[in-house]
């Protein structure tokens, strides 16, 4: 006995999801509906659909085949949208070549994928010059060329992105296959040993991009997402499909904006000349424009901007909410393709004060439908949704990457127990908002106790003269380690007295019952910047080496 | 060569697209939102979450397995939303009976449908009783009692739904199983010979929750969907899951209110009253609701409805207009899980005239993400989207019932060439609007072309006297079929000199060239009522008969 099956393949009217599938309606609904790059271009839908038929001609052209992998190299652009689907709809593999890893680094990612074309724009060729006579698989390199002028290179290139799409055959039927091909594949940037590989099928970004809607839609009693919205990513479209949104946008046919390098000025005026309405970015990216002299000038009410990759400070959330810009946290990870939760604000909890509503919207919120999140301890056992305790953030959906690609290893410990381990520290509380409090690897060990490093910058953040802190833990004798605390102040701002006067808010802290005694910092640092990752974040390993004396 | 193929199954972290997978986190979401029954009860999604546990307890107390069928006989409520659930959910299969048919098709489909248990509301026993000696699988019948009051019937009970559900023990592991596990059946009422079975997998019905949820949240520039929407159906739950809304709302844990039998002056109370926002119905409830003497009393401008079922005629969307209820087409059946259409209003659309926006309202919209559309000619060629020529309706969508239960020669005409036929005949215009015309077989035959009879009910609608409005062909020697118009009036208005008027009213729709000369009606008669069906539509198959002469 069992439960009944319905017999589904192989069969006529079987509908496998495909990339294609959630690609062909926008056609209809928005065919005159605008999609534009930074101020150089701007072309409608038809146009898309167009260009993304001649691309797969011109791919196919070139020679490639179902299951070959094409490299892209390029910044935010409708052509790395064009891309975004019509690789994939091939049913080759889309790898978005994560260009601010290091050469040496690159690299590896090309040759571990095994790409076979590589598409890369022409400012970004000093990534791949000092590495030309190392790339093993790759039989085609096509030119992304933004003006006239040739550049000065020793690579050979086999046409141009913009010659070899508007010359090409249009029409392509795309054919169907199985859901589970793999569509999309890129590489973490992890601190320690090489770049590791995640991968994604059809079936899971169509799954994603209608989690990530549902998640978004009844985000607040207000709208989210209308057919009047317009969106422009400020997440790089190298890393994790920008969060998955070109995808969505593009399924529900409304105005996207690509805005190439994130430059303040550029982000601003696309912003308000273009009526961007939602956005989302790192926290770094919101402190950059939340400081830039442009951001006091213009009305950024309308905006919505969802902040994830590292925690939101209620400081620098506060400050965009001065702004009016509407900031949610949300979670999510490379290995999760990546969306699993979303800071909505329940109905009930509309009518609490601003500083109630900025925790909220600084936790990383609720799992979106199909996610499961639980919190383990280190024997694996769930620990109590009550807001205190913390433990491991594992999650279940269909939309995890199914390993590290050609990485046993790591995969298996990726997946210890059938849940993915995120290597993030959290706690649920009873609302069911989960807030990560630290890295597994971050989280500062002292006395045998566990301080997040977390809590002290949201702390520290909220000082008036604090633009940036890092917390860290430095070896100690004693201890173990010990919490410090480094500072970028804001311009003109003098140090004195500020030390002693920071300590003080960490003391007012303890006593409050926000950290323990022995999360008190030792010392307070101002630092002229802090180190960051390749995607902005805070790249702690190196502020603990830096910092460890 | 071909895609590359992810390893997916069998593996510790598949996950499954299950029923229970889009139902678990609306716990987390919405604990103290509240369900409602009429004014009878409300309880919290706690309490849906518990009693869902304890009704498959019960269920399994009985003897229910992975593979059984569990009919369910009840008004719509919050024990059919439990059951919605806790069936499909425990592996079983729910069959919703289609309790408008007669005694005698009913005990058909009890018996193909190999039930093993029935849960029957004890008003609905009339119809069970005469059919209880000829129930073949039926292994235990459980009485859905109102009262305390015990009915007086000669059929045996195992227990009572109440009973059983209070006693039942907390707390059930629903299991992961393969997501083509069928989950629901029901027949459709078809006018000629038996009703056929259609069927549903949990993968079908999670990939239709989302479908509906992108159809419905982009529909206009103003949300249609947010946290405070309060949900309330008026298509009976029995009928392709009630449009599968029950699903969506529940996975997004907002208000609900299950209205039991629908009387206009309840209906209207329970909007009022609980501040819903957003049902869906056949035109004949909107027609019922609009005319009841309580709706010039009550602000229903916060309530959106979607219309489908049949097709929604001019007039009577605007007179819901004046109303100030907002409403939106869709289209659907049985066979189609059932959401494929649905009226979007495009953004360029919204600085449209009133009557120009009504025709959009009336068409029955773009496809929903994930959904082909197609009209082909009698040959099987797609015809032009040109808003003019008309042919059959086919479609592609991953919620499409596989096949008739039971029945190879009926489900192979339904998916002839791998698209699912729909049996009706529509065009769809430039924009990409679908127009339902007619039933392939309403459509009026006269000399050798085709008169579409929804258009000429459309016409008659707008005349202000009208309430309901029925075209049919009517045999005639000369030219094969005549079409002629039956007219329900408004109370109270005297028939006298109407029919000339109204006549005059087609001539002028010819003279515009809104329908050829041959569709001018022959006759417009003046009727008491008119023979709907059991889900409330126009039985024209009836009306041929009655009016042949």
């Amino acid at each position: 006995m069992g439960v009944k099956l319905i017999e589904t393949t192989p069969s006529a009217y079987s509908y496998p999801l495909l990339v294609k599938n959630i690609f062909k309606n926008s056609l209809i609904r928005s065919p005159d509906q605008e999609i534009i790059y930074r101020d150089k271009m701007r072309y409608t839908y038809r146009d898309l659909h167009r260009r993304v038929g001649q691309l797969a001609n011109a791919l196919s052209e070139l020679g490639v085949k179902q299951g070959d992998t094409v490299a892209v190299m390029d910044f935010d652009s409708h052509r790395y949208l064009e891309c975004y689907f019509a690789i994939p709809m091939m049913g080759a593999v889309l790898h978005t070549v994560h260009i601010r890893l290091s050469p040496e680094q690159i690299l590896y990612t090309i040759n571990h994928a095994q790409d076979d074309v590589i598409l890369v724009n022409s400012e970004l060729l000093p990534l791949l010059e000092p590495i030309k006579d190392k790339i093993e698989t790759v039989k085609k390199i096509i030119l992304i060329q933004e003006t006239d002028k040739a550049p000065e290179t020793a690579i050979q290139f086999d046409d141009t992105y913009e010659n070899m799409v508007t010359n090409a055959k249009k029409g392509y039927e795309f054919p169907d296959f199985d859901e589970n091909a793999m569509a999309t594949t890129f590489y973490t940037s992890g601190t320690t040993g090489n770049p590791k590989g995640v991968y994604f099928s059809h079936r899971q970004l169509v799954l994603h991009t209608f989690g990530l809607m549902t998640g978004l839609c009844a985000i607040d009693s207000q709208a989210v997402m209308t057919s009047k919205d317009v969106y422009m990513p400020l997440t790089p479209m190298f890393h994790v499909h920008a969060w998955g949104m070109p995808y969505l946008f593009t399924m529900l046919g409304n105005k996207q904006i690509y805005p190439g390098r994130y430059e303040p000025e550029m982000i601003l005026k696309l912003v308000v000349g273009e009526k961007v309405t939602f956005s989302h970015c790192v926290p770094t990216i919101i402190h950059m424009l939340v400081n830039s002299p442009v951001a006091d000038k213009v009305d950024l009410s309308q905006w919505k901007v969802v902040i994830g990759g590292s925690a939101l400070p209620k400081g620098l959330c506060s400050a965009a909410l001065k702004h009016k810009i509407n900031l949610y946290s949300a979670y999510g990870m490379s290995e999760t393709c990546p969306l699993l939760t979303i800071a909505h604000i329940k109905p009930h909890m509309e009518e609490w004060n601003e500083d109630a509503l900025i925790d909220i919207r600084c936790k990383t919120g609720m799992p979106i439908p199909l996610v499961d999140i639980e919190i383990i301890d280190p024997m694996g056992n769930p620990v109590p949704h009550d807001g205190v305790q913390t433990g491991e953030v594992v999650t279940r959906t269909p939309w995890l990457t199914q390993g590290y690609l050609h990485n046993q290893s790591k995969s298996e410990e990726l997946w210890e127990g059938g849940w993915l381990h995120t290597g993030d520290v959290g706690h649920i509380d009873t609302e069911g908002y989960l807030k990560i409090t630290d890295r597994l690897k971050d989280v500062i060990k002292t006395g045998g106790e566990w301080v997040s490093s977390l809590t002290l910058e949201d702390i520290i953040s909220q000082h008036p003269a604090v633009s940036e802190a890092a917390a860290i833990g430095i070896p100690d004798e004693k201890w173990g380690e010990r919490p410090i605390v480094l500072v970028v102040l804001k311009p003109d701002t003098p140090s004195q007295g500020l030390e002693e006067e920071m300590k003080a808010i960490f003391m007012d802290a303890f006593k409050k019952g926000e950290i323990p005694k022995y999360g008190v910092p030792d010392k307070v640092l101002f630092v002229d910047e802090i180190a960051k990752t390749g995607v902005g974040k805070l790249d702690k390993k190196v502020l603990r080496v830096q910092f460890a004396d």
